[in-house]
């Protein structure tokens, strides 16, 4: 086991997440604007959706706090939940016809993509206190809280119940920032509430932008050395700032910090990597093993990603991220990531 | 010209429409629970503006009021209609994030369909009274209203403006019912805005289940030959009443009726023909022809779209239409769907 | 009986109205703008509340469609409508904590009043499509519809829906526009409604500016006789418009027309003086009355009510109108209001 | 100086405080239902408002941080607060048509207080991020947050915002929970919000109700000591916990608490005497005085609000106090609030 945070051998799930389930159309016909492309395929997405699937195909049990909608595209992606063997007793359905998110992917390059997202009156966004079950809670090794789910009431009030519960039980909590621009009402507001939750995480992922975007009323430099100081004096053991192409880069509490660089792939999409970055890092973490093992672990998964066509059904098992990272390793040097 | 509606023709615009327009996505892997459908085609949708479509591959000039989303899906539909040759200068982006509705269709098998709409702030909702422009409404032949338009403000305000300024201006007012449960909040309101809208239009289109939701506050007895009288006595010189697979009668304000049958097919799926219909009647109507060879030529094109995947991207041109019936009789007899 | 309006003797109320029930506070420290007035009398406030009083004080029974809050000041009025003899069976208590609407009322000068409305979640338009009930509406000889409930949604919906009813019944319905700018959200939107009210009304009472504020899509001139004769041929029987200082104009459906001019009175303020005026000249026509008769029993207990404190409170009785009456016509002369 | 809090002495105002301004209105003729008053004197409102009424009167100089309505209320309002010597230069207000919240009191007897709050759309709720000036923040030499702004955006998320300003700049924080149950939502998002201020507060000071709503997430057992011992931990220097008749207990975080009696008076009201006890208990501390003495002349304080018709008005300079005390101890004996 690592020696920054302590999972609880004897509970019953290795993650429960809080945050969106959501459906992804991307075009078939891609590498033209989305007004253009006629033919989309329909996959499970949303980014806390994406990290329970990359899990379980690692092998890990997964619970989830979630609101779908209570129509077909409900039932799709809770019968790919169920396939995927994630537990799915606290995804309950919204009542009063809220629907759930909708992104459509707009692939115009390999590296130019943007999406469309349908978030009014989104289900996920519904998650009300009443949804956060103390005893399911109970069960797990960690929480993970999606920061979209901060977005909006509901959700964001069930998201801190779940933030605060998890804090008194000495449940490891997990901050993935996962910013998006929808539903916030001003920057301020993405400060106030990214900084009291990530005040009280144990491990935060998240790229420069996301940081900044939680320490706008903190009057730090924005470097990356200052954040992980900052929020390790909070209480963080791991933080970890993400920069794109250049790669990422883990702080510890004990003052090390960890480097790694993308692998070299054909890309397909500018998307998805981060959501199997994070399920593969925190594997490792849950198998004890070094930061810099469990990171290149994670930057192979999501250099598979983005060479697919789907985010969660295309998260890669052990077996699969292994060969890879063999694979690459075979071709441009044992060091590929790492380096 | 007809006998029933004078077609003022010195006016730019043979049709102005008000309402929705949308994207549908039909799935190509059909024939199974829209859960399971992995892939969907892309089309303008929306009945007013299958309509504007239908009208427009028949020759006739349209315009439209409405609202549109301000992303990719806004800009495929405005690029539809102008390459369709619809006016769209008063198509007008939202603003504030609304999103262009969306209907997933989910075909379980030729006579079960149903489908999934996404309406939560809707674009279309937000028509305005301030994007009611007196002087385009003063160049139309006609003003066609989409009940649907009616469901919530500010588009049910900008649906009555237009309707009292058509009647003051002595333009003829299409009023099709086209009920849609999403939106609206109980069977009362549905009653209150149809029948102020129907007392006060020239033609009204309708199923059987959408005028007995029109009169519900009337002690009418649900005959068709009742609720005609009664409209006509209002100020409406045609109401047409749909009876699905028995086809459908339209009664005109000398105290004829005129029936016509669904023409034979074999169909994909159970809906887009109402459109068909209803462009294809007014086009007959607008022609001058008689209220039989108007409604025969409506029901043909009704055929020709349940036959087909697409609503708007399918509507036929009037030589397909021909060939069409020409087609039918030959092999049913002339009178197929007139018997 | 006059001969413009049957009133149907078997019925068991002579009026229901529909509208907001409210409660005014006015200064007893006036003559000073509200912020320094600093003492305030609670009295039974809100338009048509204050018609059906005056009408009770006058021996009328009047029954009412509202809602009202579940508190003290909704326990207020309910008892102040009891002790007055107002069947208050159909007044239901919000559930939602709606609040009833209050009126401050800033009284600068015995010309300058002005007043303050708190009419956020007003109660009152509450009024639910459900709280209509057809039996009870089927037992009054005639129905007051207040503009205020046509503002907004629900009471909108409501007011239609008793609207279409009493048209369907053949009960006579007055329309008193009494425009308040709260709630409304533009002037397209209260032309929309206050015309497609008042094109199904038989009475129709308003001042100039009211009838301006109704026909703006209409392009009429905006002079009284062109209003009248424009109503009159949707159907109206009576049309009262009210020019303030200047007097009021009753056109009837018979072509011809009275006028009344102010009583003189020293005024303490400059409102409630419309709801005595609409109280006794409804009280007059339900007398079957000359309408001059009528038209000087309400500018008579108009001039009483601007001369007092209060208005509902202050409500007078027939025999309390005819001595005012016989006072001024002793010291100003026979004609002191025909004139 | 005490020494639990520093006041820096540099800073030009000695507190700023966010929360709601509002106007009571208290009736003239009580000792009975509030539905039976007829009249009320209007008084200015709201807890922090009075607290800072209650300061300015003891001679210390406050700031203020509220959203007020564009009326004659507001500039009621404003105009007491410049009489007072308050600053108003962050008071701001409402654009949209909302109104200064209302309190009308209903004082059933002595010990029989209620109260009706108009708080639907209430301006203080509008109080936005975008209004908390961190330059004017930065000049004083404590804050002091009310729980009611808590209740509901955007009031929510500029009290939190201030409140991680005020820690990033080191300036005391004083949370007065205030608990109203008006615009919350539910129990767990009372305690979300409140257990997060008072997590990061210097001060708290609420009644052991208020101290219950706040801990219900936080498995403690509802003792003074064990509420007082877990905030201390979380960072509070001093914990003053209501008991009602019973007094009050005030814990200082090294590990000493102090008791404190109510002064034995004749009540007219049940109110407003924990706003006088606020504000003179906060007036000692930043004396410099003994804890026992700072409660001393809160109870005092308190004593005399709740033998007065007002709070605000009413509350009593240093030498009121002084003397009140005097005359207290003279009758009852010196340890008459000490026992």
């Amino acid at each position: 086991m690592n020696q920054y945070i302590k999972f609880n051998p004897s509970k019953r799930y290795d993650l429960i997440l809080l945050g969106r389930v959501a459906v992804d159309f991307n075009p078939t016909d891609y590498n033209c604007p989305l007004s253009q492309s006629t033919t989309f395929k329909k996959y499970l997405g949303g980014s806390p959706a994406n990290i329970a699937v990359g899990l379980a195909r690692l092998g890990k049990k997964c619970g989830f706090f979630a609101r779908i909608s209570d129509d077909e595209l409900g039932t799709f992606v809770e019968d790919f939940f169920i396939h995927e063997g994630i537990d799915t007793s606290h995804i309950k359905r919204c009542t009063n016809g809220e629907k759930i998110g909708l992104t459509f992917t707009e692939i115009r390059s390999a590296t130019e993509s943007s999406i469309l997202m349908y978030r009014n009156e989104a289900a996920d966004l519904k998650l009300d206190v009443s949804d956060i079950d103390e005893d399911y809670l109970s069960q797990t090794k960690a929480l993970l809280i999606s920061g979209t789910a901060l977005c909006e009431s509901p959700s964001r009030e069930a998201a801190l119940k779940a933030l605060l519960i998890a804090k008194r039980m000495e449940i490891p909590v997990i901050f993935d920032i996962d910013y998006r621009a929808y539903n916030w009402k001003n920057e301020d507001e993405i400060a106030v509430y990214y900084s009291l939750v990530a005040s009280k995480a144990d491990i935060i992922l998240g790229s420069r932008e996301e940081f900044d975007l939680t320490e706008r009323l903190l009057d730090l430099n924005g470097t990356d050395s200052n954040s992980a100081a900052y929020w390790q004096k909070q209480g963080a053991s791991i933080v970890v700032i993400k920069h794109g192409k250049e790669g990422s880069v883990a702080y510890t509490n004990d003052g090390q910090q960890y480097r790694i660089k993308p692998f070299p792939v054909k890309l397909l999409k500018s998307f998805g990597g981060g959501d199997g970055y994070a399920s593969a890092f925190l594997y490792g973490l849950m198998e004890g093993w070094d930061i810099m093992d469990a990171l290149e672990f994670g930057s192979a998964s999501a250099a598979m990603l983005v060479a697919s066509h789907a985010c969660s059904q295309d998260m890669p098992t052990v077996r699969e991220v292994n060969e890879f990272i063999a694979k690459e390793k075979a071709e441009y040097g044992e060091m590929v990531a790492r380096g």
